[in-house]
């Protein structure tokens, strides 16, 4: 009987719920019907979104990209911000506003959906390979001139020839340098053969050096990672000086990232940079520190996913309704409660996240939300189709992700 | 000089490439496209589609499922897949026309959507809690009074039982026990309150019991498992017993999983089953082991994501266009090449996979096709909006994962 009567009472405890059940809920589908009928703005709280929902502190963002575009400004960059990371045609034309060159896009598919919703001066940062992914190369870059794409393959760049001159078009190329562990062509002579093979066709044009260091951007305390990119990114103006050294114009110089937004703009020869986290801000960034020691905090966490309670299985446990599929699990760590103590969130599952609870969290109740910040943006963003904007807990509008899903 | 020789050697060597950028490549828009004006049957193959994509083999899916179907109704048990698995209505109708009872959905959005595309039976597996939902599950019930909803607490059912009230309907209700490590009252005395409350009030009625044990469902070694499943199905069976003692009908236990099929229907008592992942099969459901030793192979792998090399840039080293935006990477192991030897995937960040090639795996040209067995179906699955089913290499059809991101 004891457990019964534990029970029943936690079922009297629970005002909250009781009381609040007699507002409506909406959908998704819901919303994105007041969406199309006009502005949601005022029309809905935070309170009121269904969960697990993504969230964009617009403050936060805001003060997140005057800040990155007013320092290289500063130091004579330019600036064009990775939309893998947020793939939101809104949040790319508000970087372009904010004073960006353009977008960058991992893939051709993220690239057509920016194009097509305005996006100008998108740099491919990907090999575009093979005969599914080609003509489609050349009918963006018809609709599109100011696009560039990443080559690291001389047989590649054939191929792009041969598709554009069919086009009557020419297509603008981007050596893409192996400094990190993913593609591009060596630095040095054979990055310079491959600029040499774009200036000996017709149909092709060099627009200068596409040069990412992955590992770089995640190294763990600012002197490491200084020595880290500057290692990586002295080959990429090495070669850039090699090119010119051989009459071979090359007046772009794109890399960097979030991690090395303050290393990369003082490396002479580097033309912009091209961070993507830094508008939302992440617990992986978070740890790898800043210039001055602690946490890297030059940028806010500006990304959040909403939960709610839905289970309270005992005093010290809380389920909410955000697992494997409403976060990222790519990094060895877990969603950080925001604004709440005493609260360790552990993976249960696809469906559900189980908090062991301490302290005054302990009085969390059905119902009631818990936001987290996320481990890793890009691939947490996209696992929505929305982005839910506040300005403090008014929902002022919802950008669609529209290149969530596009990695072809 | 040597090492530009070497380079461009290497692009007169890559005749595939040039030789196939003559046709035209899809993006998924066009495909879209194509699907909307009518059947693909015939027009598409594998070959044809843009990558990352998600693909499924129509001849081993159909096998698992009447593997499965049988098995259970030899055993008298019945059979409500889960529908997180695939997200997808035309599987679920599928499976219904399979002999399944309907569908278990893990959260309302997704019940949601399968309801509007004519999925009946639908069981949800998880409370459904709160202002923002209650009223839903009641316009849900409305139109679909088949639907089922699992409780674990009083309050949330006194709010179901005054929102079916409001509406003059009846909701049907499910006991979730807590025997895993998610939801749930607990089983005996804790779960028969419950019940007593629900057969207390005018509104809702007892449907049975909703007993999932997530432990079990992974757990190494079919000893083992059996071990670990009967612990925890046995308390739900008994609990069916106490209700029954009690006077209270009991006509529904559903349970377990594709790592319990063949354990959980030996125990009597248990009246259903809500597998999900036999469909696909998945790396992480190989590994539990079968009950005759070695891997779990009762059901095959039906679901494979296909790649493509997009830089080669070291003789054993290719990167292809899948990292973690194309795979779930909650468990701790990597991406399988299916039928290709010498292939070893690792990470490369969200957009690309790296392998180690030995053997020859190293004959891989830039543009050939790589097709990878996932870690974890249900959450690699909830990336894509399309699967393409193939039959050998044509693509038959390919089904919308309708309730693709629906975990709200």
């Amino acid at each position: 009987m004891t457990s019964r009567r534990v029970f029943l009472t936690g079922a009297l405890a629970a005002p909250f719920v009781r009381r609040s059940a007699a507002k409506t809920g909406y959908s998704f589908a819901e919303i994105e019907r007041m969406l199309e009928r006009g502005d949601i703005r005022g029309r809905l709280s935070k309170d009121d979104l269904p969960t697990p929902a993504l969230l964009l502190d617009l403050d936060a963002f805001e003060a997140n990209v005057a800040k990155m575009a007013r320092y290289l400004k500063e130091r004579h960059r330019g600036f064009r911000p990775h939309g893998k990371t947020h793939k939101c045609s809104e949040i790319a034309k508000y970087l372009i506003r904010a004073g960006a060159n353009g977008a960058c896009a991992a893939k051709l598919s993220e690239a057509e959906v920016f194009a097509r919703d305005g996006v100008s001066g998108i740099l491919i940062t990907t090999p575009v390979v093979g005969r599914h992914k080609i003509p489609r190369a050349v009918r963006l870059a018809t609709r599109h001139p100011d696009t560039i794409f990443s080559v690291d393959n001389a047989a590649n760049v054939h191929d792009l020839n041969d598709a554009a001159a069919a086009a009557k078009i020419q297509l603008n190329l981007a050596v893409d340098l192996w400094i990190g562990r993913r593609t591009g062509v060596p630095p040095g002579e054979p990055a310079l053969g491959l600029a040499r093979l774009i200036e000996s066709l017709p149909n092709v044009r060099l627009a200068g050096i596409q040069a990412y260091s992955g590992p770089a951007s995640h190294t763990v305390g600012f002197e490491n990672r200084k020595r880290v990119s500057e290692e990586a990114m002295l080959q990429a103006v090495e070669t850039r000086w090699l090119f010119e050294k051989h009459g071979i114009p090359c007046p772009l110089l794109s890399g960097g990232s979030t991690g090395t937004y303050n290393i990369d703009s003082e490396i002479e020869g580097v033309t912009e940079l091209q961070p993507g986290s830094f508008i939302f801000m992440d617990l992986d960034y978070n740890r790898i520190g800043g210039r001055d020691g602690g946490e890297f905090r030059d940028f806010a966490n500006s990304l959040t996913v909403l939960t709610t309670v839905i289970s309270r299985p005992a005093d010290d446990i809380a389920i909410v309704d955000g697992g494997l599929k409403a976060f990222s699990t790519d990094k060895p760590f877990v969603p950080v409660a925001k604004n709440l103590e005493g609260v360790t969130y552990s993976w249960a599952g696809d469906e559900h996240g189980r908090l062991d609870l301490s302290g005054p969290a302990r009085s969390l109740k059905l119902g009631d939300r818990v936001e987290f910040i996320v481990p890793h943006c890009d691939p947490s963003v996209n696992l929505y189709d929305r982005i839910f904007c506040l300005r403090g807990e008014r929902v002022e509008t919802a950008w669609k992700i529209t290149a969530r899903g596009m990695s072809q």
